[in-house]
């Protein structure tokens, strides 16, 4: 049988906002696997904020998708081919495939993934790599403490949620920023966060305040801009500031200048940059912990699933704009 | 025999730049110590940027100086009158007592120096306070490897000056940046730099480049501003910015934004503030280190010094623009 692939490229880089001229969809043949190759039949796409920086012709810490590239992202996917023994058909997988219906991989980018553990298309959330990615910023770069107040923005989203929820089992407060009341309510009402700001409501910065009566001894960055100034300006002394993202200004033509550094000084805190994938040898730990705690019902998550790779460009646009609710996927198959 | 003290104290706050007219010189008698105390005749002041922060009506790491309070400093004096034995007439001593002739202390803050190791006024400089800012925020948050390259601004100064001098004798390439050419010959051709480069010369993004062909993995900060923009489009992954000072912009009305903080993700680099007087448990290693190294001439100075404290206001002026070559002294007797 003949299979034939849905490709989705980068056709142009984007300036500023991204749109769907950017992005061109194939179709293409599907080979068999050679040696030592699996053929990967994808049935989830993840969609994260990370990927806008590969579009983008500059310096960065992965190498950027070239134009005329398969788009650059994680899937779940199931072994439909093997010419390899550590992955037989029917295993799930999941890896950095790229935004495309089948996949060939020689496996080396591939982890095998438990569907009992928990559902398919969470192995691309709270258990995969934004699950993975609150974990380490949270505890391994924050290192909270019972009572300390810990701050997360997007705090609905696939990161941002887990970090909230992580805070709260490590007995802390934990405050979200999201953008609107919807978002809002579910971060405290159904994740149990001890408050959240809506940063689309006017005076966010009396409203962050009145939040964080005790301060903010961990702020967990994912957006960058006015809110990381609002933030320096009520951290604790010696407040740690895990620098994840900066989506805020991912598609900004012009970056925003941080007013407030002068507070990282006077308190003697941290900002430090990092990249989950540098971090490897902590993803078992990590996948574990988050894992038991899904069984044990105290890590909830949401997803916004879009339906069909032809949608993809469209569903990644909403995310940059926030038009998301918990963690964004495409279901492929 | 009655004693009068001199005494500068801060007579109002500053708006933008310090001026002669925010201070007062008074004249007070001297009184004897009580039980406990020590009276110090001070011989010299020890003029710093932090002392700026001090003169603002702002919540900082240590507590402001009021109005009509004699300004914060260090200074190296003797003992004139006893009644703590652990400190004897006759006894040099270093601690912050501020800027007046004769001052009181119950010794907490007080350390007995040995005016063998070191000519008086090092010990507020190289082998004091400065030296060990040096020493903990280069060492124990930079963490230098050989090979590395390291840079530091205002690098003929007290701080800046050990930097570049304990970063050779790690190893690693040392880059100054200063102001004008006098300066940066000094940091070269007396202490041993590999570079440096003018800060008031055009083109200073080109020149910084191309005095770093490797990328900076090391960055002592102690300026802030556009110097801390161009120094982040060009560190190396897992750079480290020990964040000591932010003199550009102590005197601005209006904060500079930082604009590449997102170089911060992409290099997964660390920004940390820190202050000296958190880490006492490291002073002892420090200034025996620092001494060592003064004995060795591995380790070289310059001062600038005022004489007599009426000149206190004035050369503290000119500290905050530059004007000072090396370790700002007063000498008071």
């Amino acid at each position: 049988m003949a299979l034939t692939n849905t490709q989705v490229l980068l056709k142009s880089r984007p300036k500023g906002w991204v749109t769907e001229a950017n992005f061109d969809i194939v179709q293409t043949p599907v080979k068999s696997p050679a040696a030592g190759q699996v053929l990967i039949k994808n049935l989830y796409l993840s969609l994260d904020p990370y990927m806008r920086g590969r579009m983008n012709d500059a310096k960065s810490y992965a190498a950027k998708v070239e134009l005329g590239e398969v788009m650059t992202g994680e899937t779940v996917g199931e072994v439909i081919e093997s010419q390899n023994p550590r992955f037989p058909v029917g295993a799930h997988v999941a890896g950095r495939v790229g935004w495309q219906l089948y996949a060939l991989s020689d496996g080396s980018d591939l982890r095998k993934i438990d569907a009992k553990a928990a559902p398919l298309s969470a192995h691309l959330g709270v258990v995969g790599m934004p699950g993975v990615t609150a974990w380490i910023g949270l505890l391994d770069i924050g290192q909270p403490k019972p009572g300390e107040t810990v701050v997360v923005a997007a705090a609905s989203g696939a990161v941002g949620s887990v970090v909230g929820q992580l805070a709260k089992a490590k007995g802390c407060r934990a405050v979200g920023i999201a953008g609107g009341k919807a978002k809002c309510d579910y971060v405290v009402n159904e994740l149990g966060f001890d408050a959240c700001v809506d940063h689309k409501a006017p005076n966010l910065f009396e409203r962050l305040s009145a939040a964080v009566p005790q301060g903010i001894d961990v702020y967990f960055e994912n957006v960058g801009g006015e809110i990381l100034d609002m933030v320096l300006r009520l951290i604790n002394p010696f407040a740690r500031i895990p620098l994840c993202g900066l989506i805020s200004g991912y598609n900004a033509t012009e970056p925003y200048g941080v007013k407030f550094i002068h507070s990282l000084l006077v308190n003697r805190a941290k900002l430090q940059g990092f990249i989950v994938s540098d971090h490897l040898e902590r993803w078992p730990t990590a996948l574990g912990e988050l894992a038991a705690m899904v069984r044990e019902g105290k890590l909830k998550y949401r997803e916004t699933i879009a339906e069909g790779i032809e949608n993809a460009p469209k569903a990644f646009i909403g995310l940059l704009k926030g038009e998301n609710f918990g963690k964004q996927l495409v279901k492929l198959a």
